[in-house]
Formats: C-alpha cells, structure tokens, sequence
C-alpha cells in the first residue's frame, strides 16, 4: 500500500498545523474528519487527575452512537485546569461541529503537552477554522496529523495493516505520539486509531482493550502515568466486510492484526522514547501467579538502574535480580534465573560464567530481551522498556521554563 | 564535644582500611570492636533476594545476647551469590571472632557493593586480621571506619548527638553510607550506630525502628531497595546511666535523639545521593488516611519528571499533580492545593497565579519544602526526595565494567 497514514482506510480526511499553541511554531492542531460517520471505541487514563479532554470525550465516546470527528491539540494539556479548561474544551468540539456542519456530541478529543496551563482557546479555534478547509484524504494529510499531535518526539509515529476479512480487504492505520510520562498502567499518550473494518462497536471495543493490552500498556518510559491517556479507534464501515457481530474467525482476524499494529506503535515510542537509545523486553517466565508475572517485569522495566546499565551496554544483572526481589512478588531465591538475550547470567540462585563482551554486545543491540524464570509456576507475562540516558534529564529539567 | 565519630560513645574502638576488594585502592574493610559487649538491635531490607551478610546478622541479632564486634566489607555485596556466599560470610564472621577472641556468634556482620559476585575472602580475611591489629578509639579510627563503608559516596556520612538521661551524659553516634539503590522501604543502605547508654534490648529495637521509620525510610533516592539494607544500633551501657527497661522521659529523651541522629543521616544521604545537587521535602497533608499521606509523599518524591524538574529549577507543578494523581489514593481534585515553599501554585483544583522566578528560586534552595493539602481529613506524612541529574546516569551506565 502506498499511503501509510491515518486517511489510509476508506472514509477519513485529515489534516494538521500549526496554530499557536507552542511557541516553536511546530504543528499543534490535529483534526480528523469522518463524513459518513464512524462507530468509536477508546480508553482512557486511570490518573485520578484527568485532563478537561478526558472528561468529556470519555462521556461522548459512551454516548454518542456515530462519530464524526477527532480534535487533537498538543502543546497543552488542558489538566488542572477547573472548569474553565473543561468549558474550553467544550469549544473546541463545538467549534469543529459548527465547522464540519455536525454535531458537538458526534466530536472527540484529546490534548497533550505541558499541565496546568489554560487553553489559549481563540488561537485553537482559528486553527479548528483552518483545518477544516484542509481536509484532505492524502498520505500528505495523514502526516501532518500525525507530526501535530507529538510532543517530544523527534519523529512521527505511524502504522498500517491490511487484513482480508470474509473476502474483503479491510485496512488499519494509527497515528501516536510519545515520548515521556509513559507509565504501565494506560502507557497510550495520545492514539489515534482508524479503520475501514464494518464491526459492531462492543466488538471493537474489545479488541481495542485487548490490543493495547498486550501493547502500550506493556511499555514504561518512566513508570510515570500520565493525566491525558487517551487511545481511540474509529470504524468507518467502508471496507465492504460482512459487518463483525460475534467473536468468529472474522473478528479474530481483525483483533490480530490490530494488535500486531499497535505493538508496532509501542515498539515505535519505546525507541523514540524521551532520551533513549535503545529498548528491551522483559519476559518473566515461571510465575506461581499470573499478575505476578506481569509485576516483575514492570519492576524490572522501571528500575532506573537496570534502564542505567541497559544504557551503558553493562551486564549488571545483579540489578535485574534486586528488582525482581523488591517487586513485592512470591519467589524462591534458589529458584530464580535470568538470561540477557540467551546467555545465562544467574542459573538457580547462583552467578553463571558467561563472557562480558558477548552480553554487552547483545545490550548495545537496538533490541534485546532480558528473560526471568522464577520456577515456581506456569504463568508468564512481558514488558517493554527503554534506557536511561542523560538526554533524558536534559529534556525534562528545562521542559518548562 | 570533639569526636564526631562512631568512636565518640564510650566502649568502642574502630578501624577501616583497603584490603583489595575495590580496584580502585579506597578504603573497603571496617571493623567496630566493643571490648565489653553491647546490646544490639537491628534492621533490615525487606527485598525478597537478601545478601548473605543480611541472611546472617538477621539470626545472630536475634539470638546474641552480647555483641562485641561489627565487620563490614565495601566493594561487593556478596548478594546473589548462594551457599558460597553464605559461607564467606560466615568465614568473616569467625576470622573476627579469631582475631579478637570472643564467640562468632557475637559478631555482626553487612555488605554493600556490586551484586553477583563472590567475596574475595583470602584479601577480606588478611584485611581483618590488619584492622584488627589497628583499633583505636580515636576520632581517626572513627572517620577510617565511616570511609570504609563507602560505595559511590563522596564523603563520609555522620553524626553525633549528646543527651542527659537520668543525671547522665549519654552520647549517640553513627556513620552511614549511600548513595544510590536508595529505596523507600528501608533505605537504610549500611547505617551503624553506636551510644554508651544503658537500655534494655527491646526498648533499643523499638527506638531505632522508631527512629529509622522518621528518616532513612522517609528518603528516596530511586526507589530502589537493595538486597543489603541494613541499620544497626549497638549500646555499651557504659554512660552511667540508670537502665533505660521502660517508656518513661529517659527513653523519649534517648529516643528523640537517635531520631534527630536519623534525620541528620538522612539529610546527609539526599544531598550525596548520586548525582544530586539538592533535596526536598515532600509533606502531604489533609489525607482521608495515613497511608495515603504516606503514598502520596513517596509518589512525588520518587517521580522522576519530578525530580528532573528539581534539578533544572523548574516550577512544573503539573507533574507534582499528577504523581499525586497516579499513587493510587483517594482525592477530589477540587480540594487539592499544592505549594512550593510558601508560594501556592496550585490551589483548590486550579491553578495559582505566582512568580515563576520567585518558585525557581526557592527550588534552586539546597533543600525546599512541596507541600500538597488533598484537603479531605486529618491525615499527614512526609518523605525526602532528590534531584535526578545526568551524573546520575553517568555514575550507574558505568559502575559495573
């Protein structure tokens, strides 16, 4: 396929500026248009401080039977804000309403950037007025929604799939951001997801739930969950499928390949992740518990030291195994092994011989894996994390000011 | 009072030397002697994989009635490392009791350094026997002792109180090390104490588990607990003093000491804290419970977009909200007020007008106060926090190779 972009499934126009919001002149108002409506679906922070966006569009979303539009602004986060900031977000939806000549009930939303800052409402308008006049279906279209939502991000994060679905070819596209305050609990910042697949929309939420499940919310940049999370997806219905009603080989297909793409999405912002050179998945095998697993290897993901030595291609697993101790889990120290790539480091509670050269080689790799086997259990589980750099501080000391 | 070591309290004599665990030549051995015995109490990690040395104290402080002597080895954890490990332990353990003549059961014993290797214990038992040749109860042999215990710490850490019980002069001193893996659960790291007061066993447990819970577990780092945390009290009894055996005003008296003891440790710990350049104080008040007081402070202490916002002096309240947010306890936002040193940034769900130079300022303070009023109950608690700087990554990208 050519086009590699949010318009890429039948039925949506896009279309990203700048507008004023950040004083970089970068892009910071998205805007995704859907003509002939869509069904939506979407998941949302569990902060228990949530942007005014958050607020409304998780009411709209559970209210509103067909969408029609999604408006993005980055730049500010609108959170912490009162009830002006949530009255300011009410303009945004109903500005592009008024725009699009739809309802203000039929608009999501979603806003990222710094917290704590009211909307400079009056430039996001003007810039909701100018959108909607350069609405286009392009791949060009496509990515300027997708370079106006990011934040820190030095790139544009996107994906696309097509899966053949009862003879028809329906396609799946997503545009996110990163690239900071990625925690494991909703590590979704802002995703936008389309779709040409006709479906039903319990249906697309599960498969929604299930994809980010094992995908953003599988990934920490820094433990830290933000008061913005938001992930969507819009089904247009245009791809001409028999419509998805019931969990068959149809649906099946369909929940696959859009957790195919959004595993794409997280390996994508754990790379681009604030500071960070490279990644690395923690598998933890042999769990007694299944949240155990799952637990474990989030502590190991978020320990700063293990990100540290990941960092400086050091294979200090003795940090790996102090993590898995304070995660709080059930383990058996005589039990316990770990591996860096396929190299043992630590066998049944005792150090392995392995070569420093070799393990440090498989850390400096873009990608690498670091495997726990607590033998005590059948429960496995994953996570996905990155480095710890000094960029990392540089960006987030003077993010502000 | 001139000594202000560990030495300083009657019935103690100490040394520390290099004996050749650490390459780089510093001090790596310390050894504490007390000729006529002393009460012990002791704390510990509550990682589930624990050092050998952490295995071992655990049982002797429980069933020794007398201690008469503490060896501590910088330079390897002697974590990680099995019934090896467990047996170099127990090898130091009587190479003292050998050296000084006394019981191996009556020597105490911790480890801090890199995890995962084995004690090189011909050089720990040769250095034993040289430190054991060296005991003095000069303020020299004190300070020899306190640098022994170092890891990545640039100096030595302690402090020294003096306190009249009962008619009697009673003194109380402690070195104590950092500077990273510092976590909130017991970031105790290797603290030892020593006082010649006269106190029963229980009550000495009690003070110390008092003392340590207002100060060493209040501190943050990384949020990362070690496999060797370990804080020691030991009591000579020879100050003169009538026996602390009750809760009356010699005990509060002593109690309150070691407390102020503690927190001066603490402060130490903070601002030597890999990489830091300053500390703050996180006080949560208004909580509907204890716990969440609790929570809440070591949420935003231990928040690393907190910390980096520390560092570069930036007034970025939004991220104190939202590790507020995302710690998991009960809020209203609409009751939630924040201030930065006196100055409110964030008050009643909204944010406060302010002087961003006058709160950078106060941020760029070696040490400022965050105080965040959830505004729900009558509820409050505290934690130290650090700022989280590019030293920090560079001391841990590198420590292991």
């Amino acid at each position: 396929m050519s086009n590699k972009t949010i318009t890429a499934p039948k039925g949506f126009l896009a279309a990203g500026l700048h507008c004023g919001v950040k004083a970089s002149g970068k892009p910071d108002l998205a805007l995704l248009y859907c003509p002939d409506g869509a069904r939506a679906a979407a998941m949302f922070t569990t902060n228990a401080i949530q942007s005014a966006a958050v607020i409304l569009c998780r009411k709209l979303v559970q209210n509103t039977r067909t969408v029609h539009a999604v408006v993005v602004n980055s730049g500010n986060a609108n959170a912490c804000t009162g009830a002006k900031g949530l009255a300011a977000a009410k303009v945004m939806c109903a500005k592009v309403a008024k725009e699009l000549t739809i309802d203000a009930e039929q608009v999501l939303l979603a806003s990222t950037g710094i917290i704590g800052r009211q909307l400079p409402i009056t430039k996001i308008t003007a810039g909701i007025e100018k959108a909607a006049g350069l609405l286009s279906d392009s791949e060009n279209a496509g990515l300027n929604f997708a370079k106006a939502i990011m934040t820190t991000d030095t790139r544009p994060k996107q994906a696309v799939r097509k899966v053949e679905i009862f003879g028809s070819s329906v396609t799946l596209a997503a545009a996110t951001k990163g690239a900071g305050m990625i925690g494991p609990n909703m590590a979704t910042t802002i995703c936008i997801i389309t779709t040409d697949a006709a479906i039903s929309k319990p249906l697309l939420g599960k498969a929604l739930k299930n994809a980010i499940g094992l995908s953003l919310n599988r990934l920490t940049v820094d433990g830290h969950q933000s008061t913005n999370d938001t992930a969507m997806i819009l089904a247009s219905g245009q791809a001409g499928n028999k419509t998805i009603k019931q969990q068959d080989s149809g649906y099946r297909r369909f929940a696959r390949a859009l957790a195919d793409l959004c595993s794409d999405l997280a390996r994508q912002m754990a790379l681009d992740a604030e500071g960070a050179t490279r990644m690395f998945k923690v598998e933890v095998k042999g769990a007694a518990k299944k949240e155990d697993a799952l637990r474990a290897a989030r502590a190991v993901a978020d320990y700063d030291l293990v990100k540290c030595a990941v960092h400086g291609g050091d294979p200090n697993w003795g940090r790996i195994i102090c993590a898995v101790g304070s995660s709080g889990i059930k383990l058996d120290p005589a039990m316990l092994s770990c591996r860096i790539g396929d190299v043992y480091v630590f066998r049944h509670g005792r150090p392995a011989d392995f070569d420093a050269k070799e393990v440090s080689a498989i850390i400096r790799q873009k990608e690498h894996t670091i495997t726990i086997d607590l033998g005590l259990g059948k429960y496995s589980d994953f996570c996905y994390g990155c480095d710890l750099s000094k960029d990392y501080v540089t960006i987030n000391a003077d993010y502000h000011t």
